[in-house]
């Protein structure tokens, strides 16, 4: 079995649909294309998906289908087009768990710099979480993003990370704004003897990508963030394996993979495609904010970020997406030390944001020092 | 209003959810990803999206949000995140239309060849459908493959395409399978007099394809299949401006994004999206095939493929997965000429290859002899 692909799906059957049949239809779809009667027997034997397990789960039925590692011709993208290409068309079929073996993990490096490294780039080397704050609003010009980045990183924030809609608008395109915030915040550690990260957002058009990758480098900073949905999840990873640059990812557009009972489970997307791609820190949307994630989903993707997984160094959870700063023990408590809490809309509700976010900061730097917050 | 970009959204409530607040909700998250109080009047007027309508629709409701051009920055990953970036990861939205204003446009060139083009290379100027067979399965070697080309091309098949699983798997490296099935088309068009084309599947990790577009070019292809979701949609943009080859878009991956309450509707993704990054076909899955498109997608798929949009040129409807050949008469009569029609499975039943792709043939070009089939 090691050198097959297995995957695990969720099937949930229309009335009369039989599962044994679903689940051949799959192993078929994602391989051959054809019924099986109009396929040769030594394909149907050696290349055709084999159901190795079909067990029913209250109203579903969960099937482990392996394929042959040659499958993949040794692609990213005929790996998602395995995962789920065509049978996205279908119904009624979730992606839930990937069995890698070590021959497809060899085309996906996983995190360079990783949680360990990613500490060391903010000089963080206690076992504390991360405080990243967003950037934001789009519609600010470049001055005033970046004396938004000098206050947080005056205010002792382990990582500024602009808002994934900050691409190259007029307000502040991307050359300035680049220059102002990471000039901004390289100021202010001077001035608090801090050591604050500006990781701008890496988007644009495909042509563009590398030569901004670069301007980044030069520009001093240690990290980007990108959205390897939108982007297209093997640039995602060209990208990162081309850059030295710590890399966060951004969940934008993978909501619609996320059915209960159609699509792929967000631990497997998130929690494991991401970090084998080179997401050294995974942004995702915390249970209780603004999305639907819910307590499971969240524990699911940090567990699969964390775990060992073939050598590939572990990356940071990194929750969002409206976490309630008053609540910041419980998740602090739940989440434990490896974790980048990432907060926006609780900063910019702060009569003073400086303020706002040293609190915070002062809030995770207790964890490392024993005493629960 | 022609200088800002209005969508269409359907928007289903939850239990006690205000549908003016999941609106405004939605112009907040898409641009400045903050509540309304946390924002300055200005930009709250200028970059926020804007609720022009809603108006209740059964038991939906359908808001009509207007955003800046500006807030694109020029750039197509951007537009895709404005779609459906933040909001995918949210419930109960579902992205209807786009009045597509010219600045966004001029980010979009549609298709090169089109359907008249595409007429041209395949020396078809008679109104008739275009027959399109899928050249499967995978774990035949490129000589079997080639083989059925060669069966296929003296059919008289207009495209012969790869299927989307053949990659570049060691059954049929995609540089013999190229070679070889552009060679034993080319000798079938000279033994027949025909003028069938080849389109390889294209697909590779990144630094690859471009490479790879390069060989199509210089093996004599006219054209390539590609799947833009799973290579991302900027890259097929990028792919389909840089060469002169004919595009054949594959929808691999969308049907993640097609939930009836929640995504994007396939006809603007498939129809339009796909049609103005440059594919001069849109595959998609028919009707009563092996897929869940229901009729009315197909025909609202077919109509954004073909209608007047900002002068770009319209694109030929691709319907497959599955078709019932012994229903093509009713489809060439409900879909029209301007269709080509992709047989896959349909084929490969038959006894002789050769006999049943001919007879397909036969149909369709009676239908340009006025002879209704």
């Amino acid at each position: 079995m090691t050198d097959r692909l297995a995957i695990t799906y969720l099937l949930t059957c229309s009335p009369g649909e039989s599962p044994a049949e679903k689940a051949r239809d799959v192993a078929l779809e994602q391989t051959v294309e054809l019924p099986a009667d109009c396929v040769p027997a030594e394909i149907l034997e050696s290349v055709v998906g084999r159901v190795e397990s079909l067990e029913p789960a209250g109203d579903r039925h969960v099937a482990r289908i392996s394929y042959p590692v040659e499958a993949l011709g040794g692609e990213l993208p005929q790996l998602l087009n395995l995962l789920f290409g065509n049978v996205s068309m279908k119904a009624g079929i979730r992606v839930e768990e990937i069995d890698w073996p070590p021959a497809v993990l060899e085309l996906l490096p996983g995190p360079r710099h990783g949680v360990e490294g990613l500490r060391r780039l903010c000089g963080v080397a206690e076992p504390r979480p991360l405080l990243c704050a967003a950037l934001k609003p789009l519609g600010l010009s470049a001055g005033e993003l970046a004396d938004r980045c000098r206050r947080l990183a005056l205010a002792g924030v382990d990582v500024v990370k602009d808002d994934h809609s900050l691409a190259d608008q007029g307000w502040a395109p991307f050359d300035q704004r680049l220059a102002l915030c990471q000039h901004a915040v390289a100021e202010a550690n001077r001035e608090s003897g801090g050591s604050t990260l500006y990781f701008p957002n890496l988007t644009g058009a495909l042509g563009d990508l590398r030569g901004r990758l670069d301007q980044v480098r030069r520009a001093g900073c240690r990290g980007v963030m990108l959205s390897p949905m939108v982007l297209g999840l093997d640039v995602a990873r060209s990208l990162a394996a081309e850059s030295e640059l710590a890399v966060l990812g951004h969940p934008a557009l993978t909501g619609a993979l996320f059915g209960r009972r159609h699509g792929i489970a967000p631990e497997l997307l998130l929690g494991e495609l991401f970090r084998l791609i080179g997401c050294d820190g995974v942004i995702y949307p915390n249970v209780g904010g603004r999305f639907v994630f819910s307590r499971e989903d969240c524990l699911a993707i940090n567990d699969r970020l964390r775990r060992p997984l073939g050598g590939r160094r572990p990356a940071f959870p990194v929750p969002g997406g409206g976490i309630d700063t008053s609540r910041l023990e419980e998740w602090i408590e739940r989440y434990g030390p490896d974790t980048i809490f990432l907060i926006g809309t609780g900063l910019y509700r702060e009569p003073d944001l400086e303020a706002g976010a040293s609190a915070l900061a002062g809030l995770l730097r207790q964890v490392s020092c024993g005493s629960r917050p």
